[in-house]
């Protein structure tokens, strides 16, 4: 972060706390307690870490109402009844600083058809392309070199990062976060192979993507063979990860980086797919239901269930084989003893 | 998709079929049997299927010859010998209305290079970069922010989707499609490390893409370290799928999301990797042969061979270990009952 | 590569060397000994392929000097101590030639705010948006359609590859590389879940890429939650790799393609991780450890360990247990037999 904020501002961001000390020092930076220089602002989050206060260098620190101590010369206490609140509303009114609502307006490199709409309210960057029949919604923000196709429809107040490729005829909600390089609505992967040949089975459906979403950076989410490729309302998706065609999923699912979603397969509401896991076609992950890292499920999944492995089985059957492969090498052993004293 | 059809254009798309029944409700979308409203078009692609026409709710019906029965009011059927034939002839049409043919062309916000030539019946879209000595042929579009590095070549008719990179030297052949995001030509990961130092291995080879390939959303594929790194007629690589340098690729092969093939291997024609397996550098995979899904392969294959797992064994090995591993708790069990009989 | 050159040019570049034979043939290319024709330059690296150097057909051959044998007509033979070096030598000459350094300038579609500094010596190519508050170093060069965020610092000699972003105060080092579709400083994946609904964490820290390191086409580095994401000098990272929120990665590592690396981990120097494996979060890995392909690690690492599998073991462990797993169905029998007998 490129700020520096004095004690008075800090306390101006929180609107509560007891200040105890104090400092003249520019606060430029967040740091764990362990970590933390003159100039920084550390936070004690977890009790367990309390001991660490004591020798903490930073020049401002969160603490619990009750901690027992006082601060050093040139070091402030904020204490507060929830100091992990009181930290992620600084965050946020930094975040609010560093990366503020664009100003209105289109940039004279950007490239409008003159059959796109774009609200007055919105902000199209340079050399970004809105195709014709696209709806750029109020207070939506395109960065830089964002492709818009023909016919999109993008909510309000989006946030769409540079390299963006929303492809033709998809929708996007209100509130999204495109991350640089997403890819919304390439083609599914889906061939007919006759004789060797692999004959492209046309994608004419389209990718909708509800409200209050983030895709992260260089994920792709095919379009669907026919109707919608969709991902549901609050549904949070990482870097790296591929979401083929027709794929549903619910509201407010989390699909971890790198994992990647095959074809048709409905996630119902709250799934989790963690790191690196793969899902098969044409399943269904119920509610609530969890998919290791790495993971590769083959089969639908029951509500709430963890799964683990690959293929993916119940994790506390995977744990348990986990534990006993390590003791494979013993096992055999212990075979080739009972074979010596039956054999004897 | 954004297109309404009637009955008539329906049957004109299909030139054949005996229609039951009518409907003047507009066609605006494509549906299962079972999920099918009004307005929708279904197909019984399966027999199985059969028992759904009955309550399909679709205003047109694509069926066998011989199904016995009869539409609803306001419903038609099209029985045809083949509906699944019917229907990829239908999408085609579909597909060839919401994506014509680009416009020949450049846009003026394009800058190509003095020394790039561009047929005169390509289309070369808003921020495309054409650099000195690349070739775009006949009937080939780029859609938008392209990167045509120098020297490259074209053929004709290719699609290139928005923020495709092709970078310097490589070559591609004709009808060849790239997704949005695709990188060709970035720099094999080559080093030789002298006392902690990696050293950059100079790639001073290309990518050669033949003819009919298609390339997946954000997928990478490195030049060589010297001559050329290919990919074969006819192969079909999915999404973030990465091919590293020197990789020699054969026809007919499919590549599917998140694969990832190490440096100089080899595979012959109509290969098969699935999702997120991974093949180790200078390999052989021997026609035919499959990679299941997550397989970790480090030795070559043979012609037709089946291989699963990490790392990767013959497919019905595999799964008799994926059976026995489930079964190890019994199996420890079982071995402590033996060791207390025979103590005993 | 498009280059032609004479037997004088080689013996020119590699400046040592004896010379046998002869050959007018322009030298356009470089293959191994067993594929090259005339026209090509071949090299005996290692003596085991001592054999092939009699029936090899390339137009040039460097040579062990003690290379017993005479060349074939119109076929040169250059003897040097170090055949390999000499390779090197060549292949530096070509790539130095096939890709100069940019000249300086900025390319007239280029957006570059008032606010931004770009060196005299460098190169912004076509499309690139440098942001208010950047500093971009002497004789770096951005290709084409980079995005450079605000307050972003670029040092010197850097090589940035087309479709970049490099996201709001970033800072990266000299002579960094980053190829094409790389995203550097896109949130970290944050999220604080409170009943359902998943409240973004604020993103707000940087990336800071020290000197000499090389990313990946696709590859993604997060922004720090708050302080710095941190790739060391000299690390290298392969494509499509994910570097998640707040990871520290030392000196001199190697992230082979497709690894994910989670939150908060630390990375000590001369770490590697190979291809598509999986590092959880919050774990210290110790200097010069290695991480298998495919590995899924979970906790922390020994300097120098070696580790393999999901979840991954020391590797000379997982390695007896691959052996032992494919004997599983033999130890299934075993006990069977057992069983049988003691039953009897």
């Amino acid at each position: 972060m490129k700020l520096a904020f004095k004690l008075q501002d800090i306390v101006g961001i929180l609107a509560e706390g007891t200040i105890e000390g104090g400092t003249d020092e520019p606060i430029t930076n967040i740091a764990a307690l362990s970590k933390a220089q003159p100039g920084d602002l550390a936070f004690l989050g977890n009790r367990k870490y309390t001991p660490e206060v004591k020798d903490c260098r930073a020049s401002v620190i969160l603490l619990f109402d009750d901690y027992e101590g006082v601060p050093k010369p040139g070091q402030a206490f904020i204490r507060l009844e929830n100091p992990s609140l009181g930290l992620a509303r600084i965050c946020g009114a930094i975040e609010a600083l560093l990366w503020p609502q664009a100003e209105p307006g289109i940039h004279p490199s950007a490239v409008i058809d003159p059959a796109a709409s774009v609200d007055p309210s919105a902000w199209v960057g340079p050399h970004c392309v809105v195709s014709a029949g696209a709806k750029i919604g109020p207070r939506t923000s395109l960065e830089s070199g964002v492709h818009i196709g023909r016919e999109v429809v993008l909510g309000e107040q989006c946030r769409v990062a540079p390299r963006v490729t929303v492809a033709d005829f998809c929708q996007v909600g209100d509130r999204v976060r495109l991350h640089p390089g997403v890819v919304v609505g390439a083609d599914g992967f889906g061939f007919e192979t006759d004789k060797g040949i692999h004959k492209k089975v046309p994608q004419i459906g389209n990718v909708v993507i509800e409200n209050d979403v983030e895709i992260g950076a260089n994920s792709t989410i095919d379009r669907a063979r026919f109707s919608s490729t969709r991902i549901g309302e609050g549904s949070k998706v990482d870097n790296l990860v591929q979401i083929a065609h027709n794929v549903v999923i619910g509201k407010g699912c989390l699909i971890v980086a790198q994992a990647g979603i095959s074809g048709s397969t409905v996630l119902e509401d709250f799934v989790i797919v963690a790191g690196q896991a793969g899902v098969t076609g044409h399943l269904k992950l119920a509610q609530g239901s969890v998919i290791g890292a790495q993971a590769g499920l083959r089969s639908d999944t029951e509500a709430g269930g963890y799964y683990r492995g690959s293929p993916a089985i119940p994790a506390s059957l995977q744990h348990r084989i986990d534990i006993l492969n390590k003791r494979l090498p013993e096992l055999f052993k212990r075979v080739a003893t009972l074979e010596r004293n039956t054999a004897g």
